[in-house]
C-alpha cells in the first residue's frame, strides 16, 4: 500500500520545531498500517528535518545556538551573500542535518523511542510556510 | 515482502564501532531478498548510525576525537545541562551524524561498497543497550 | 514495483556538483512510477550525497569552503594520515552530509523542490568515477 501527501506547514520562527503530531495528523491512513516505513521530506534547501529530544525545550535552544556556531553568519569565505545574512548558513545547516528522516511504521502508527520527535529546522528568518512530501509504504 | 525487527545491541563504549555483522546476523530473512532496501532505525537521541570505513580502526579514534571537537561538552552557551556534560553534545552528534541509514539489497544481501561498515555513534559515557528497529522491504 | 541500477559516474574535482539530470538519464523506468521513492546511495565512504541549491553555482562553491574549514586537513588530532592529507577529512564531510538521498517520486519524476538538486559531494582530490546504487519502489 502507497499513501502519499504534499502538505504544508505553518510557518515558523528560526529554530527548531517539534512537528510529530502536526504530521500524523495529516495522515489518518497511518492507523491501516501495520508494518512500513514513513518517508518525511521537506522540498526546500533552507530548512531541515531530523530527529531529536521530544522532551526538555532546551535542547531545541541549544541545537539553534550550537548550529549557529557551526554555520555562522557573515563568515568571510561566503560569496553566495545576495539573499541575505542568514541564506547562506540555512544552506549549510539544511545538509548536515539532513532534508529527510525516514521512521519505521509499526502497528498502525510511528514506531519511534520514547523521546524522539520529528524537528523542523527553520533556518531562515522569515521561511513561511514549508511544503513537505509524506510518503508511506507498507502493508 | 516485509520484516521488521527490533533489535537489542550491546552496549558499547562511547565512541564510533562497526555493527554490520551484529544486524546482519539477527536478520536471516536477507537471503530470501533478490532486491530491495534495508531501513536501520535507532531508537534515541544521544546515538548515531552512519556509514564509514570498515578497515582501519583509526577512522574510528578519529571521528571520535573531531565530532568532540564538533560538539565539545561545557560549551558556555548550552542550557540543557542537568544530564550531564556529554548529553547534549550527544543530541548535537546524533543530528549531525542522523539516526538512521538505508541500505540497498541486492542478491541475498547488504550492497554495501568494499570499504563501507555500518557504524553505531555512542555519544552517551554510559549509554547501555541500544535500541534498533530493521525494515527490510523488498521482492 | 522494483527496478536497481547500479550507475558509475564520471569522475569529478573535489567540491559539490549537481548529478540530478545524470541519474534521470540512467533510470528511464522512472516514467512508469506513479508514487513512489528513489533511494540513492554511494558506495564510497569518501564521498558524500545531499540535497541543495540548483541554481546560483556560488552555493556550491561556499559549500566547500565551509565543509573544509568543519573538517580541515592535517589537524593534529587525525591518527589515519597514510591515504593523504584529503583522506581523514573526506570520511568526517561524508558521515557529517550523508551517504545517500532518499527522494520522493510522483507521476513519472523525482517530486523535488523548484530549488532543490542532487549534489555529488567529492571530498578526495583525485576520487575517479564513483559508483552510485538507485533502488526505485513504486507503482
Amino acid at each position: 500500500m502507497w499513501i502519499q501527501k504534499e502538505i504544508l506547514i505553518k510557518p515558523r520562527n528560526r529554530g527548531f520545531h517539534i512537528i510529530t503530531r502536526e504530521i500524523e495528523n495529516q495522515i489518518g491512513e497511518l492507523k491501516n498500517i501495520s508494518v512500513g516505513t514513513a518517508h518525511i521530506f521537506i522540498k526546500h534547501t533552507s530548512a531541515s528535518l531530523t530527529l531529536n529530544e521530544n522532551a526538555d525545550p532546551d535542547v531545541r535552544v541549544d541545537m539553534e545556538s550550537h548550529i549557529n556556531k557551526l554555520a555562522p553568519e557573515n563568515a568571510s569565505h561566503y560569496t553566495h551573500i545576495f539573499e541575505g545574512s542568514d541564506d547562506m548558513p540555512a544552506h549549510i545547516k539544511a545538509s548536515l542535518l539532513g532534508n529527510s528522516v525516514t521512521v519505521p511504521i509499526t502497528n498502525g502508527g510511528f514506531n519511534l523511542g520514547t523521546w524522539q520527535g520529528v524537528y523542523l529546522g527553520e533556518h531562515r528568518n522569515n521561511g513561511g510556510s514549508r511544503r513537505i512530501v509524506v510518503t508511506i509504504n507498507g502493508e
